[in-house]
């Protein structure tokens, strides 16, 4: 029985072909090389989570994007009225978070302390799909627990953008926020308490905005007055661009408020950084919600968006543990550098040419021997016009061959593809 | 709001520690090498699948064990004799080979001709969860697709066992049997057609229930005459143990209906592994209804079951792309072979003691400084008794340590871990 049918992917998601995966092992190669020389530990979670844990409340918007199991061992016909989410026992995981969080309550007695966990794998959003956004993506994390100082921030932030260099991603520029930070701006202003996390949501926009759109939101949709407003746009914009080694000093000027760990934080990052281009962002805010101190993003020229990100939530682990532990983590967008990346470096790969009464045995001993030279070899069987299989072996991406006809004798002439005229 | 709860995965499946992922990462760097120098690339495709496609009758028993995913978008309530089937959409893959032949049909004019294929990827089967077995397990699959010869076999068979030797599974045997033997088998034993499927299933199972037991089961449950038994029992023992350079001329004179191709085939075996260790094993059927030629299993004999296996599968892809497309493939028993290790080559890990009062600039600026040897290296906070925490050390895998004390000038005295008395 033959079923010719639709051979595309499950909508949003793609196949890699073998070229997209060389750059995607060749990124992750030399990330896993720096982190590795960080002393993070690569581990596992699956991929599916108890439906439960995955809705349980910290996954903002996500959480309404997961891809749900149906239970095994149902009846073939729903009865009346039955709840969808009776049906429903598991989910994909849309992100390695709320994973860790589960890993490491589990297993938090095997695992040395701090714990320096590092993750890569797929996660799953049932979003709209859209160009260079797939429903299945990696995420390539990761998270020290355990470590309360701002020791976990600065090595975070070197092993990042390191593993970014290592990567080809030069040129970064880290933005440093701090949860803290924006909640005594919001006290210092006078908005009150329950405006805060739409004012943080709003401010988030600046970039895309500008003040002008900032200034009409929080007036409008977060409800706040003239005078709280202008507070707000005048000391973010008095704190801009300050030089970290005034900086303390400045947010402590500025804001009297501000917790002391905020400045002791900063200029444990300024201090600890010397090789890393960073700056203090009064606007930068990010999504999540479980952020409890600093929080980073990092741009890079050739990226609209951000290409790593990440920060410090202590409360998150407690949540499931019962025990608050010190967490903090970053995120590569591993999608999007990849994306920036064009090419793999080279290999060479070196085809064996047949024909149809080469003896078998000499095809594979001539591979073996060519094999010795540590080489990817191949035996392809001639057909078609010569020079026009020459051309598709170059295009498919092997660097040479050889020729083999039925009276070869040894290994042949190999000749490089793509040199033309030699 | 604290939500302690079950921190164990989900059932069925486990959560992989930084000992367990070293020993799979170290097997799967060798494997991965081997491959590459035989010329296969690596490919991924999508976890989820449309469920049709899973369904779609190649999988055997392993598609009742799909996991099925709810569409998105559904109303909160199921209405009344809705089929459990209208919910789903899609499903988790449960083997390579169904993506692979998908992969193939919609990609096959950018791919190479032939083009070997290499997967690593989970696969999932909800199945009832025993010891040693997962709902979430990886499989490694080479496959050939566009070779029609038994150069694919051969290069195949080479390839794997030279990826098992590499991960450190050395000593192999592999078993080599026919698809078109077993049909000129049952044949020639007079069988009808119909009962070759049956028939095929209880030969398989001649290791665990010896020929009594088979006998019974032809007889009883196959519903096979004594005569057709005996016929089956003589041809199979006279053909086990055979020389395998004169195991064309004994097949042909025991089976005189036997394809010819069955024959040049296990010759070109024969001639073309002169380093593997293999035998002709007349018992050897494969669950998997969808093999047209040669079959294969590695055997190893600190493993109870196979450590490999894979077979010639012609038909198959066609079933979907409308044209025959000759295909062969071998897959690793990933999590089998890992089991059979106990540890990954050792590292080297430094771990940087500081005190409380060490300045953290200090400790990152010897952290970064012993990280120049290419070692992993990472700040741990003194804690505890200091021969306790020594003893922690050692057993997290870190194999030296520099304590560092506020006045500690210089690196420090790196000092062993696990050396007593020295």
């Amino acid at each position: 029985m033959r079923v010719k049918s639709d051979l595309t992917p499950a909508r949003g998601t793609r196949d890699l072909l073998p070229p997209a995966v060389a750059i995607r092992d060749h990124v992750l190669a030399r990330i896993t090389e720096v982190y590795r020389g960080f002393g993070y530990q690569r581990i596992e979670t699956p991929a599916l989570e108890n439906i439960e844990r995955l809705r349980g409340g910290q996954g903002g918007e996500n959480q309404k994007l997961i891809y749900e199991v149906l239970r095994r061992g149902l009846e073939p016909t729903v009865a009346a009225d039955t709840p969808l989410a009776d049906l429903v026992d598991l989910g994909l995981r849309f992100d390695l978070t709320v994973p860790l969080t589960r890993f490491y309550g589990a297993n938090r007695a095997s695992l040395p302390q701090p714990f320096r966990s590092f993750q890569f794998g797929p996660v799953w959003r049932a979003e709209r799909p859209a160009r260079g956004r797939y429903r299945q993506f990696y995420q390539c994390d990761i998270d020290i627990l355990g470590e309360q100082s701002a020791l976990a921030e600065v090595e975070l932030l070197e092993a990042t953008t390191a593993a970014l260099a290592a990567a080809g991603i030069e040129g970064t520029t880290v933005r440093v926020s701090d949860r803290r930070f924006l909640s005594a701006l919001a006290a210092h202003s006078g908005a009150a308490a329950e405006s805060w996390d739409r004012l943080f949501i709003t401010l988030d926009k600046l970039d895309k905005i500008g003040w002008d759109g900032v200034r009409a939101e929080l007036a409008e949709r977060v409800g706040l007055d003239r005078q709280v407003i202008d507070t707000i746009a005048e000391t973010i914009t008095g704190l801009q661009g300050t030089d970290p080694a005034k900086l303390p000093d400045q947010l402590a000027n500025t804001l009297p408020g501000v917790e002391e760990a905020v400045l002791t934080d900063l200029a444990t990052v300024a201090a600890g950084l010397p090789g890393v281009n960073w700056e203090f962002d009064p606007t930068l805010v990010r999504g999540m919600g479980y952020y409890t101190g600093q929080i980073f993003e990092v741009t890079h020229p050739a990226s609209g968006g951000s290409v790593a990100g990440g920060g410090r939530y202590d409360k998150l682990v407690g949540r499931f543990l019962g025990t608050d532990v010190p967490a903090c983590g970053f995120s590569i967008g591993f999608e999007r550098i990849v994306d920036l990346l064009a090419t793999a470096p080279g290999t060479e790969a070196v085809a064996v040419l047949f024909e149809s009464d080469t003896p078998m045995t000499t095809v594979l001993a001539v591979a073996r021997t060519l094999r010795e030279s540590g080489r990817s070899v191949s035996p392809v069987r001639r057909s078609g016009k010569f020079g026009a299989q020459l051309g598709r072996l170059e295009e498919w991406g092997y660097t040479s061959f050889v020729h083999l006809r039925a009276d070869t004798e040894g290994v042949g002439e190999e000749r490089r593809l793509g040199d033309k005229g030699r």
